[in-house]
């Protein structure tokens, strides 16, 4: 192989990609860069077996070939060349690399042992943009569990329902759920909510994004960026039993005044795991939050709300920062009915509905 | 106690002073903030024993009195209130504090157990221009040891000579002077590093710094805030004696590209700790970076420069990219004599020298 690149395109691809290249693995070429020539362009691949990335970038091709460079030391070397062209020639087990006054060796490794890069057979596919997208990630993966004994819940259920797609998660204590497209095709997958991370990296911008899937895998094609991954196994839960359609109790108020009181009460609540109490008083018409009583002291706040009902209920503070942070809307929901039944939190309209269930007190 | 404060000055003054609060002293007080009435101010102070900062905010005292307060809690608590009057009122050994909808009652702890606050008696005195302070503690600090079987390398010396303030640091490896302003007082300190980097985080802007030394301590006097420290013990040693006037081999090159082929050739040097090969040409006027070669692959970049002899030297990457950030200029001067000797590093003026110990190859 031997090409001609510029350091921008590289060092932007390089940087996209390398990310999911890994040394921990049991398989050493998975710290490993893939370069390939492709029809006068050049392939840039990394995978972790689970998730692969690849981004073609145009290349002046002087001879075809591939090559598996060191994923850290090809991505840090390529960030510190200067705005140049960028020569690489094999030869061998190694790559020659060359820019301006800078000449390297790199010992490499023959592209014949890198794993094949996955291919869908597209069963399904739509369209989506970028920015939906990014929308019904961000708000859904905060609450996909990390316990791996629940392969389901570590994941984000992707699915159609009456000609419109949702994004929906859950880990058992809290779940979110975003309206997000109308889409006429039978969907249903339950995607890692890792390689959705992975995929709001990419995203920026205003682009369009391919999402194909199969029974088995899933790719979303984001300009000459492909992210392609396994789907998690399995059935999710019915989920939508759980979201409350009659609530006793609601209190609208300014998110950013929550947010600030909550955050404040959070700071006395160390002691009882970050669980506060949020009092409704509908005679003054105001939303209270107090922390439990404790060592370090006690605490009281009180914002303007509109509310219905003098209600209780005891939440985690992390959990409803995170809710508050992901509704964004300046202006916040808040429905419960008591110390047991879930609580309900939505912005200012019904696209994105998030629970969380109470605490015991 | 009862006094009224702003949220800004309060919020500001915690920030600065309650870096210096520590839970991991055998005395847990240290982990309090002190708040005391002064005057018809208010004065917030902490200490670690070795280090004190108190700063002297504005206050409407109600009533005269002193509390101590924990850090983290006051600080987060009052960086989380909004731009309003805040009102301490201590009860006891509780403190409340209210603003706005808020209201919290602080376990606290009595005044009369907290240290006294050290005071200098000074001996001498002098002033001097933030910036300047600023940047003769960055240049300085960055080579002291954090080794502290022997304390004073773990400090700066602060001295004066024919009438010339000077500041040096060194550790052993590489050795920095920075000559700072002229002086008619006669001065020889050696000041914690770590006393240094608090000064450093407090200066802003351009006001003046008024220092004052006894034998044992010094204090910064800037704006309302007064850093005091204990001094280290000893003299310090006769560095001068190893600072080259003499050299055999010179370069003068472009200080960003330089950093530029050290980054580079150090991710070659992984295996060689750091080790890097630095050549003059004087025919073809360049210094070369090499690395040494490894399992990783060779590397080898080339810049132009005013040389004068043909000289190899190897150095520490990290040493060398620290003294390169040091400098700061846009051009940079390379001195050595060869393998064993020291190799001297300066700016566009010599009022900075950096010393650093090649590496033996």
């Amino acid at each position: 192989m031997k090409i001609i690149v510029t350091q921008e395109n590289l060092n932007r691809a390089l940087n996209i990609v390398g990310r999911i290249a890994t040394t921990r693995a049991s398989l050493p070429i998975l710290a490993n860069i893939l370069f390939r020539t492709d029809n006068g362009r050049l392939i840039i691949a990394a995978t972790n077996m689970e998730v692969s990335i690849t981004e073609t970038i145009g290349a002046k091709v002087e001879n075809d070939g591939a090559i598996t460079i060191p994923a850290r030391l090809i991505t840090d070397f390529v960030n510190n060349l200067p705005h140049s062209n960028v020569n690489l020639e094999t030869d061998g087990g190694k790559v020659k690399i060359s820019a301006g006054g800078y000449k390297s060796t790199i010992n490499a490794a023959l592209a014949d042992d890198f794993p094949e890069l996955p291919e869908v057979k597209p069963a399904n596919k739509f369209t989506i943009d970028a920015e939906s997208l990014k929308e019904a990630i961000s708000k859904t993966i905060i609450v996909a569990s990390s316990d791996t004994t629940r392969p389901i819940l570590t994941g984000v259920y992707v699915y159609s329902l009456d000609g419109v797609i949702y994004f929906a998660a859950t880990d058992g204590y809290r779940l979110a759920e975003k309206k997000v497209m109308d889409e006429k095709s039978d969907i249903s997958v339950i995607v890692p909510a890792s390689t959705l991370s992975d995929v709001l990296r990419v995203l920026n911008g205003d682009e369009k994004v391919r999402i194909e899937l199969d029974d088995e895998q899933i790719s979303f094609m984001i300009g000459d960026i492909t992210i392609t991954s396994r789907l998690i196994d399995g059935r999710f839960i019915d989920y939508r039993q759980l979201i409350p359609t009659k609530t006793e109790f609601s209190a609208t108020v300014d998110r950013n005044e929550f947010i600030r009181i909550v955050k404040v009460a959070e700071l006395f609540a160390r002691e009882s795991a970050g669980s506060i109490v949020l009092k409704t008083k509908q005679a003054g018409q105001e939303l209270s939050v107090e922390s439990i009583t404790s060592q370090i002291g006690e605490n009281n706040s009180t914002i303007d709300a509109e509310v219905k009902g003098d209600g209780v209920v005891t939440l985690n503070s992390k959990f409803l920062l995170d809710a508050l942070n992901a509704i964004g809307d300046d202006k916040v929901n808040l429905h419960f009915s008591g110390k047991l039944a879930p609580v309900l939190l939505t912005g200012e309209n019904d696209d994105y509905k998030h629970i969380v269930m109470p605490v015991k007190s």
